[in-house]
């Protein structure tokens, strides 16, 4: 099996599965108990969410846990504007946000909100100045991602958290991590963004953990009520294995850093190389070189991307079309539509997305493999 | 070690500890994806999801998973009444629910909602007849819970239900079962309850996975926004490892659910044996015989049950004092109050939990240890 969906999700690493495990079977405490066991799993969690808010260089602020990246998208934004209580209503995002973040803005202009929905440029960024011109007295929050989920885009959050502060001091900056963090460093101790959210599962962390940064002085109200968790920011019983679990993929992913960047960079021009000299294939959103090191998406004209997805399949190579959370649903690409893609080139997308798993030395065989498929599925064109 | 507090949290079962680690480092895959792998995964969840539906009885309808008991409380109240749109301002709930649905509904009392909240009798049940007083035209949520998570009393979830039903057919009837799966079965063929809530973590299953019924036909708003996973209802990767460590503790929940209840209220009863003629020694809620087969609350008067629980500890012997979510917190006990219990015996009241990992066998041993411990406190008494 090559599994080339990371974007999608990632297989935890060993050091991940175990704490995991360790948590279900041994330290399996409620942390919030009294007794020993329960409190020394609850200083290891504490410990781990320092080191955590660490590889954010973030010296000040917290690390809120929650259920994923999901959640802390909503958190973030719905729990921000909660606690503004109705003080301004202008709030700016992208067209090609992640569905989390765009279906809570979607809420939030048919509660009463504006929402200006900027367009990003032809490789999927957001441009400063688009940022700049859409800025605003009454602007009171600002949401962008930091890498594109579908392209693989990376957003110069530095100048556009800094922008904002400039224009809007008062605007609440909040960045989407979760296809970033892990690869791409936010050195938050710089950027003057507020909030920032992860997800475990994309780093090589267990599903059902994530956390939201909040920087210090910035206020945000819950989404669940209850036992007061999370400094009351997330009620409901510590998840103690998936937490453990995501610190521990956190911390080799920031131990192994320059190695794991290595690694998929180097799975990406592989491939690219591999793929070179294919007629009518299009990669889409920035130049390989320039996009996150793992996130390559291409499209060959006259096959469609769920076509080929299925060809690779057959020879355990598994890629995607786009976003999972769409996977069923048959919709295009909202993201490539938003780049100017459209046609055949829109209907041909794969994702390739790559992760420590992957190596360089799988990808000659990955891209002969889909040489053969696309000049084998282009015989049978009907697109 | 005699873990005796399983109404925080309980061990998994090792079936359910071996489903997390398979869908960990095997089963990695994001179900939404569309290759063969990811759709079989899906398919194992799917499979689950019914037959999860059916230990609680339920022919139609639909279980939502969430990321546990809190999140499924929020949802079932919030979302209810979200989907409502303002029709109807009254709800009802209890003066001892779990802080995930009295939070809730001191934040809808905060929004503009007309609370009822129903005193219980002094074994800790809401009686039927003061639910009917309080039913009213206008009346369109009633929330109560089915097992007391402090006391261990059981409320007549179909009485209740009946009553709510006969009188405002239109109200919605939401139950936090989260105490009571695995070990009462509700029936809900039967009970007209719309909504019932349970944890995984509170049934051997893994932390961070829960899941809501809801009866077919009541319509309900999500709590966050994103990809549309469980039919729109809790966007998110779908968290597959946590959920079918939950569906295995399920099934073996209901395969051994006699056994297992049996268990329980054999570890009770040697309990309550062992611990007579221990003076000034006081029951809190319902008769052992008639509460939850898993849950005593006693308090022995001059002896703090904090101290107790910390006595206890050093000898390998868990319990807790009241809530796990306010145990940090050191709050009175909201629920022993509402039962009318003050003074030394509110302070004096420890929680006594078991699960299936405990067995009558040990029960002399703690009964022995609590006798030696209260008996050594009490020469030191200072309350």
């Amino acid at each position: 099996m090559i599994y080339l969906d990371n974007s999608a999700t990632t297989k935890p690493f060993g050091e991940a599965a175990d704490a995991v495990d360790r948590a279900l079977r041994e330290d399996f405490f409620n942390p919030a108990a009294a007794y020993s066991p329960a409190v020394q799993l609850h200083a290891r969690i504490e410990k781990g969410r320092a080191q955590m808010l660490r590889t954010l260089k973030a010296d000040t602020g917290k690390l809120v846990f929650t259920s994923g990246g999901t959640e802390a998208n909503n958190l973030a934004v719905f729990g921000a504007l909660s606690a503004l209580r109705g003080r301004g209503r202008h709030v700016i995002t992208t067209t090609v946000e992640h569905a989390s973040v765009a279906g809570v803005f979607h809420t939030l202009e048919e509660n009463g909100y504006e929402v200006t929905w900027l367009p990003v440029d032809a490789h999927g960024a957001l441009r400063p100045d688009t940022l700049k011109n859409a800025l605003r007295a009454d602007t009171c929050l600002v949401s962008f991602m930091h890498v594109n989920n579908e392209v693989g885009a990376i957003n110069d959050i530095l100048a556009l958290s800094e922008l904002t502060k400039k224009h809007c001091p008062r605007a609440l900056v909040h960045c989407d991590g979760v296809q970033a963090y892990g690869r791409l460093t936010p050195n938050l101790s710089v950027c003057p963004i507020d909030l920032y959210a992860v997800s475990a599962h994309k780093f090589h962390g267990p599903k059902g953990a994530g956390a939201l940064y909040v920087r210090e002085g910035v206020r945000i109200e819950p989404l669940f009520m209850g036992g007061g968790q999370e400094g009351g920011l997330r009620s409901g019983t510590s998840n103690a294995p998936a937490t453990l679990g995501m610190l521990e993929a956190a911390k080799v992913c920031y131990r192994t850093q320059r190695e794991l960047v290595g690694r998929l960079s180097g799975c990406k021009r592989a491939l690219v190389e591999g793929l070179a000299g294919i007629g009518d294939m299009f990669v889409n959103g920035p130049p390989p070189e320039e996009g996150a090191p793992h996130i390559l998406n291409v499209s060959f004209l006259g096959v469609r991307g769920e076509t080929l997805l299925h060809s690779l399949e057959q020879h355990g190579i598994y890629v995607s079309t786009g976003s999972a959370c769409s996977a069923h649903s048959h919709r295009e690409s909202r993201v490539l539509a938003a780049l100017g893609i459209g046609g055949e080139r829109l209907l041909g997308a794969v994702r390739i997305s790559f992760g420590a798993y992957n190596s360089p030395a799988e990808m000659p065989e990955v891209a002969n493999r889909i040489r053969t498929e696309v000049a084998h599925l282009r015989r049978y064109r009907r697109m």
